[in-house]
C-alpha cells in the first residue's frame, strides 16, 4: 500500500488508527532494509509475517509476476499449477544464468536478489560457526556429493595433467563416487589407529605425492565430519603438505557446520596451510530438505570460477528454504541450536557408557569426533555372526532411525574398487560396534527413546543367543510379542546393510 | 481413517451419511490404486483433493514423520522452519541414496514411492509426446546444462579415448558449457544455409568424426529445440553416421517435449540410427519452477548407469512440481496445451508476419523449426546500428520478455571460444532479426500484447530515426512519454545482450 | 519494501532490473488503491498475488501483528495455533464492537478496512445484480434465519405493540424460526393456485392486517427465492400494502441474488412501495462457506439500527471469503457466473421436459420461478405410497444432492404449528414432484448426471413396481447390484425427510 | 491409500519399508479412532501431520468434495475461490440444520462428525477447567453478546410473562446490548464497595425480585470475568435466591475458562442452587479468532432447546479454530497455558505494584479478581483532569494495547439508560485508575515491555505537569520527541473512549 492508499484508508476508518498501523508497518521494512543493506543473518529471527511479507515483495520483482507482462520466449515462468506456484512463493525463473550459477537474470531480479541475500547469509552463518576468514560461498541446489564432483571438474581446468585425487579412506559411498565421476581415480590413503580412533596417516599422503608427481595429482580430498571411530582428518597438516607441494586441497565438511571443532579444522587448515574449497550440505546443517551444498573457500576468484562452471539455471527451492529458515532463527536462534546439539552429544554419550557397560560393552574413546559416537558389539559377535546384523534390523522395525551397527569383515566393491572391512573405514577394526551421532536438532526425547530401545533388543537379542547356544535349536525359536519375526527372517543383511549405509 | 473410525463415526453422526462419506473416500483411493499399480498418468485430471490426499499419505510413510521415531543418524530429516516442511509437504529425506539417484530409501519410503512414480508418469508422457519407443527415464534435479554434463561423464568410463564432442553450432551458453564442464573439448560444425533455415552439415560432421577418428569422440551432441532461423538438427542422419561409426549419440532436447516435431525426429532417429539419451528441461516443457531435467533413453541399463553416476542424494523438488503438475493436468489436460501450443503458433506466425510486412520487412521462412519464428530487421539496421539494440531495450522496459533481438556482427568469447555472430547461430547470418516463439502455456493475450508493443517500439524508432536522418542533430531526441530514455542510455548494449542471450 | 530497501537491492543487483521490478510492483499498488478510493468491486479480478499482497498489507496493520506490541487487556488476538492464524491471513480481532457490528476498533485498524470495503464491495454487487437503489448494506457471520431474527429485534424497538408477523407461507424451517426466535407469532397466509403455480394471496394479506391492526403487526415477512411450483411472493403489491398501512416488509432474498428476477422484484417494491430491508446468504450467491448473510436496505439509518443491535464483535471469516471471492471474480466474472446460471436453468428444464415426458410425467408450469423446477412424480405415487419417497432415497446414494422428492400429505410440527403438506408451501397439492434447481456455479455436467441418474432410477423403480403387482409378493425384491438396499430398508422415511427438507 | 495401493507400493520400492510405512500411519490412524470414539482432547498435542490427515479425511466426507457428486439444489458447496476452499479445508457447508445448530448433515457427514467432536473436545475441556458437573454445550459462530441473547430468546417461551432482568451493573456494553436486543428490560443493580472491590448487592437482587415479582423476571443476568476493582458476581448466594424463587439464571463467563476461580464459582453455584447456562468466549479462553461461544449448562434438555432456537445452519468457522487448536495442544498443553497465565498474574502484578508505589499511587486491593488489576492514578488526576486520559492515549501510541484508563466522572448513555461514573462499574469510585489484565498466552516480555513504557509515559506526564503548575502557561508544552502530541490533541477523550472501553 503507498501513501494514496493510507490516505483512503483514513477516510474509511479513523486516521489515528489508519496511521498508527502504517507506523506498524514501517517495522517489517527497518527489517527489511537492514537485510539487504548488510546482508547479515539478523540476531533475532524473523516472525512469520515480515517473512512472508519479503518473500512477497521479491516475488512480484520477478516477471511472471508482472501484471501486464507478455511473454514470447521459450522460458517465462508460466506455471500449470496453483499447488506448485504457491509452494514456491511464486518464485518460477530460478537462479543463475547460462553463464554462472551466481549471476542476475534479468528476467527476475526478485529471484536474484533472493539468491544474492541467500548466499550473504550463508556466508555470515559460516563465520559465525567458526571459519571466520572466509571469503565467499555459493548455495549449490545439488547434494554434497555432486558438488564436491563440480570442484573437481574446475580444477581440472587448471591442472591439465592432473589423474590422481589422494584420499584419506571414509566408508561413505557418495564422496568415494564424487571422484569417479568427475573422471579421476582415487588414491585410498588407509587410516592408522591410535587408541580406538583412526587417524589420517599423513606420511602415507606426503609418500604419496612424491611417488605421483605433484603436478598429477589433482587435489587432497579429506573429510572432517565422519562416523566413529574414525575422526576428523588432521586438516592442519594436509594443509600444509598441500601448500608444500602446490597441489589444490578440497575439504568434504558435509555436516561438519554444525561442530566448531569441525570449523576451527578448516579455519586453521586455511590460516597454515591451502585449502581451496570446503563443501557442506545443507540439510544435515541446517535442518532443511535433502538437495543442497554450500561451496565455499578463502579465494574469492576460485569460489567464482566453481560457480560459472555450473551450466545452466538452477532450482532455487534449496535457496529459498535455507533463506526461510535463517530468518526464522535468526543467529541467536542457530547459536542455541548449536549450543544445544552439544549438549545432546553430552548426554547420548553418557547415556550409551552406562548401557554399555551393563552389558560388558564399552564406548570406543574417540576424543577427536564431536559428533559420532560407537559403542563395541564384542559379546554379541562372539556368540554368533548373525547376531550383530540382527540387532541392526531390530532397530530399524523399532523405528530407531540413524544407528548403523557394523560388523567384522564387510566387503563392498565400490566402481570396481574393492574395500574390506568396508563401513569401519579400515581393513580390520578390532571389533564390531554400533554407531549413534548427535546430530543438530536432536531432543532428549530421541536419547532416550534410542537407550530404552536399544537396551531392549541388546536383551532380546542376548535371550535368544542363550537359548540357541543351550539347545542348539532351529525350532524353538521363541516368538517374542513386538519382534517382527518375519521381517527379519526376510533377507536380514540386506535389510541391515540398507540400514547402516544410510549415509550419503 | 480406519474401519473403527467410522464405525465411530457412524454413533456420532447417522450411519447412513459416514458410510456414504466411506464410500466417497475409495473413488479417492481408488484413483491412487490404480496410479500405483499402472503408473501411469490419469487420462483427467485429479482435483486438489486426491492430490493432498495422496501426498499427505505418502508423507507419513517417510521416518522423519514416524509418531514414535527416535533418530540417532547425522541426517534425520529435521526441519527447523514449519514454513519449509510444509511447502515440500514434509518430504524432506529427497530422492536417492549414496549409490544412485533412482535408488529406493529405507528410511523413507514415501519420498521413494514418489520418485519412482514421477519418473514412471514422466516417461508415459514421453511416449505419449512421440517417442513412443523409449524405454526409461528419471528426473534430475538439475537443469538440462548439467545434467548433459552428467551424461558426458557417464559416457567418459566408456570411452577412455575421448577427448572430442561434436557439436553442430547452436548459440545458447549452457550446452556449451555443458562440454567444457565435463572436460572435453567441444568440435564445432557451423550451420550451413538452406533458404532462411540454418540446418545441420552432415558432411562436415562425417568428415570430422573421420579426421578425429571415431574412438577419439566422445559423441555426438545435437539440438532439437533452437532459436529461428535455426531449426532442429538432421537428428536420422546424425543418428546413421553415429551407428555406422559406433559413436554415442546425446540429444539436447532442451524445450522439444513440447513439440511433436521434435520428438518424431527423435523417435525416428532412434529408429533407424543411434540414440543413446535425450535430455529435456523440467520447466520448460511441464511450466514448473527451473530446476529439474529429464534423462531418457533407449537402453535401460545405459540410463541406470547415468542414474548411478550421480554422488548422493538430490532435491525432490523437482519431482514434486512435475508429479503435482501432471496429476493435476492429467493426460488430457497436458494434451490440451500442446494442442493450444501448436495453435499460438499459428497465430503468432499470422500475426507477426502481418506486422512485418507493414514495415518493409518480413518473416523468416522456416518451415522446419516448430516453436521459433524470426523477423527480419533489415530497414531498423540500415539507418543506424544502435537502432536494433534499442528496440531490444524497448522492448524490456515495456515488459515483453523473451523476445530477442539479434544484430549482425557480434562476437562472444565463451569459455576461451570466440563465437563470430553470436546468438545467430552462423557466422554471418545475412540480416538482423527478432525472434519471438510459442511455447507451452502461451495465450492469445501475450501474442496480441506482444504485438500492440512492438508496433509501438518500431514506430517509436523508426520515428528517432527520421529526425535524426533529418536534422543529424544529437540535442533533438524527442523525449517520448512512455520510454525510459535514462535506461536506455545506462549501457544499452549490455541490456541488450542481457535480455537477447536470457536463455538457458 | 521501501525506498532505501530499493536503493539497498540496486546494489546487488542490475539497479535496471531492480527498477522494472519497483515498477511492476506499482501496478499492483495502484490496484489497491483504486479499490480503497473507489470502493467498488474492480471489473477484472485481481490475481493471487496482488490479493494476497493486499490481505497482507491489511494484517500487520493490527495491532496483533505489530512487532513492538505489549497487550496487558483480556482480548489480545493471541492465537495458540499457526495453523489457525495463518487461515486467518493473521487476522484476529473480528469485526465491530460491543456497539456496532459496523464500528471500527481502535487494536484493529487492518481488519476494520476490511469489514468497511467488504461492505462497499457487496453494496456495488447488489446493485450490479438489480437493485439499483440500494443504499446501504452489511455482511452478518450468521445464517440467513439468524439475520432476519436480528432484523425483527430491531423492528420491535420501533413497534412496541406489535405480536405479529405476517408471513405468506413458504415451506422452510430455518425463515418460520427465526419469528419464533424473535418472539413473534408467525401469521401463516395460505398460498393460492393458479395454474401449477402458488402464488401470494394478497387479499388474504391484507384482510389479516385490517383484522389484526395493523400496530400489532410487526411486519410482513415475504420470500423472492423458493422452491417450484411456489414462486417468488407480489413484492409490489406486498410493499404497496405495507405503505399504505405504514407496517415494515422484510424480504428473505435468501438466494435472489443470483436471479436478476428476484432482484428486479425488490427494486420494483421499494420503488412503489414499503420495503425496510431483505437479507440473503453469503453462501447460496456468492460461493462462499455457509456462515454469512447480508442485510441491505433503501433507508440507511435503519440498516444502522440493525447493525447496532448485534451486541459485541464478530466473526470477520465470511466477510474475508466474500472479500476473497468478489476480488478474484472481479464484477465482469461474477457476472459471467450470472449468465451462466440463466443459461444452465434452461438446460435443466429442457432436459427435465424432455425426461418426465418420456415417463408420462411433466414438467409442471412455473415460470415466475427463475430457479427451481418441479416435475410430476403422479405415476409413480399412484402404485404404491412408498415409491416416491424411495426415488428420494436412491437418488441420495448415489450421490445426487440438492434433489428433493415432494410426497402428498405429509405433516410436520414446527415449533408448535402443525403445516399439512409440508415440504409442498400448501396444505393439498394435486400430485408429488421432484425439484431441482440451477444454482449459481452449476455446471452442464451437473445436469447431465442428474438426469442420467434419475433415468436410471426411475427406471428401477418401475421395474420394482411393476414386479410387485405382478405377484404382490416380499420376497421377490429383486437386489439390483448397484442399489444399496440395506440402506433403503434403514428408515426410509427418514432418510427420504432428511435429504428432501435440507435447505436453510 | 487401501490394501491394494501398498501392495502396488510394495512392487515399487522395498516391502519392508513399505510395510513400516504402513505400519507408521497406524499410528495417526490410532490417534483418531481414540478420538472418536471417546470424544475426549488427547492428552498430548497432536502434530500437525495427524491433524491435517484428520481433517483431509473427514473432509472428503461432504458431498462437495464426492468426486462423482451431482448437484441439482440451491446450496451444494460450491466454492468460486481456490483461496477460499483451501482455507477452510473444504468444509463449505457449515454446522447445523434448518432446525438446529447441533443437528447433523445429509450432505455433510464430515462438517457434521467435525461439529459433534469439537462439542464434546470443548465439553471436555470445560470439565477440566473445573466444571465437573456440566452435561452439555456446544459451540456457537457468535460472539458472547449474541449468544446470551440467544439464551434469552429461548427463555422467553419458557417464560411468557416475564419482561425484566436483573443484571448487577458490569460496565460493559455488550453484555448490556444482549438483554435489549433480546427486548427485555435490564433492571441494574448497583454494586456496593468493599475494601477496593466493588461486589454484588444480594439484598438488593433479592429485594428487586420480590417487588417486580418472581414471573414477571426473565432471569438474573449475573458475570464472572471482569475488570478491577469489580470483581466477579457472587455467584453461590445468586444461585441459591434463583432457585429459591424459581428464576433461571444465565451466566456471562466470557474469560472466565482461563480461570480456575471464575470456573469453581460456577460449579458452586450450579451445586448449591441453579444456573440454567453460563456463556464463554472462544477467543478470549482458547486464543482462537474472534467471532464463537460456548453456551453450556447442566440440564442437557435445556441447552438442547437453546441449540434449537438458532435458526439455519451456521459458519463452521468458529468451530474448525477451536478443534484445530485444541487437538494441536492437547489437554496438557491447554493445562500449561491455565498454569503460564496464573503465573504471569502474580508477576504483573507484583510489577505493577513495585511500580505504582514509586509514583505516590498504589495497587488496589482486588484478591477476588483473578484476571485484572487495578492501580490508582489519584496524583495524576489531582492536578489536571486531562491527565488521565492523556496517560491513555500515550500508552496506546506507544502499543500498549488493552491498558485502560478510567478517569472519574465519566457519563455514557447506552440504549437510553444513562449510567453515571461509566467504566467503573459504579456511579463514584473513589479514584481513577488504570487497569491491566493477565490472560491466557501473556507472557513476560509483555509484562516488562508494559511497565517500561508505563513508567515513562507516567514520567513524562508528570514532567509536564510540573512545567505546567510552575508557569501555568499553555504555549510552552514541552514536545518530547517520541509524543505523537499531535495525536494526542486530535479528540484525546474519543481516542481514550475508543481504547479504555476496548473490550467486548
Amino acid at each position: 500500500m503507498n501513501r494514496e492508499s493510507f490516505a483512503a484508508g483514513e477516510r474509511l476508518v479513523s486516521p489515528a488508527y489508519v496511521r498508527q498501523g502504517c507506523e506498524a508497518r514501517r517495522s517489517h521494512e527497518h527489517l527489511i532494509r537492514l537485510l539487504l543493506e548488510k546482508g547479515k543473518c539478523p540476531e533475532d529471527g524473523w516472525d512469520e509475517s515480515t517473512l512472508e511479507l519479503f518473500l512477497h515483495e521479491l516475488a512480484i520483482m520477478d516477471s511472471n509476476n508482472f501484471l501486464g507482462n507478455c511473454g514470447v520466449g521459450e522460458r517465462e515462468g508460466r506455471v500449470a499449477s496453483a499447488l506448485v506456484a504457491r509452494r514456491h512463493y511464486r518464485f518460477i525463473h530460478g537462479i543463475g544464468r547460462s553463464g554462472d550459477i551466481s549471476a542476475v537474470q534479468p528476467k527476475a531480479a526478485g529471484s536474484s536478489l533472493l539468491n544474492k541475500i541467500t548466499n550473504s547469509l550463508v556466508l555470515d552463518i559460516i563465520k559465525l560457526a567458526g571459519v571466520h576468514t572466509v571469503t565467499n560461498c555459493f548455495v549449490v541446489p545439488m547434494a554434497t556429493g555432486m558438488s564436491l564432483t563440480l570442484c573437481f571438474l574446475t580444477l581440472r581446468h587448471k591442472r591439465p595433467k592432473a589423474k590422481y585425487i589422494i584420499w584419506p579412506r571414509i566408508d561413505q559411498k557418495s564422496c568415494f563416487k564424487s571422484m569417479i565421476t568427475a573422471g579421476f581415480e582415487p588414491v585410498v590413503i588407509e587410516n592408522v589407529l591410535e587408541g580406538d580412533e583412526l587417524r589420517t596417516d599423513l606420511k602415507a599422503v606426503e609418500a604419496k605425492v612424491q611417488e605421483l608427481g605433484p603436478d598429477y595429482v589433482l587435489c587432497v580430498h579429506s573429510t572432517t565430519s565422519c562416523f566413529a571411530p574414525r575422526v576428523p582428518d588432521r586438516l592442519e597438516e594436509l594443509a600444509v603438505i598441500c601448500a608444500n607441494y602446490g597441489i589444490p586441497h578440497i575439504v568434504n565438511n558435509a555436516y561438519g557446520v554444525q561442530s566448531s571443532k569441525c570449523m576451527h579444522l578448516i579455519q586453521q587448515g586455511a590460516r597454515v596451510g591451502r585449502i581451496d574449497a570446503f563443501v557442506q550440505s545443507l540439510d544435515k546443517n541446517f535442518m532443511v530438505p535433502v538437495g543442497g551444498a554450500i561451496i565455499a573457500g578463502f579465494n574469492d576468484s576460485f569460489i567464482q570460477e566453481i560457480s560459472k562452471m555450473y551450466p545452466g539455471r538452477a532450482s532455487a527451492s534449496p535457496s529459498l528454504d535455507v533463506l526461510i529458515t535463517l530468518l526464522s532463527l535468526g543467529s541467536n536462534g542457530y547459536k542455541k541450536l548449536l549450543k544445544e546439539r552439544k549438549e545432546m552429544f553430552s548426554y547420548l554419550s553418557t547415556q550409551l557408557k552406562k548401557l554399555s557397560e551393563g552389558y560388558g560393552e564399552r564406548l570406543l574413546h574417540t576424543p577427536h569426533n564431536p559428533i559420532s559416537l560407537a559403542m563395541t558389539l564384542k559379546t554379541l559377535d562372539k556368540h554368533c555372526d548373525k547376531a550383530v546384523t540382527q540387532l541392526g534390523s531390530m532397530l530399524f522395525t523399532r523405528q530407531v532411525s540413524g544407528a548403523r551397527v557394523v560388523p567384522l569383515g564387510s566387503v563392498q566393491t565400490v566402481s570396481g574398487y574393492t574395500f574390506r572391512g568396508f563401513m569401519s573405514h579400515t581393513n580390520n577394526y578390532p571389533c564390531a560396534y554400533l554407531n549413534a551421532a548427535s546430530a543438530i536438532g536432536m531432543k532428549t526425547q530421541d536419547v532416550d527413546l534410542f537407550i530404552k530401545r536399544l537396551d531392549k533388543c541388546l536383551k532380546t537379542v542376548r535371550k535368544e543367543q542363550n537359548k540357541e547356544s543351550d539347545v542348539s535349536g532351529v525350532g524353538n525359536y521363541d516368538k517374542t510379542a513386538d519382534v517382527d519375526i518375519e521381517a527379519m527372517a526376510l533377507k536380514l543383511d540386506n535389510v541391515l546393510l540398507d540400514t547402516s549405509q544410510d549415509s550419503s
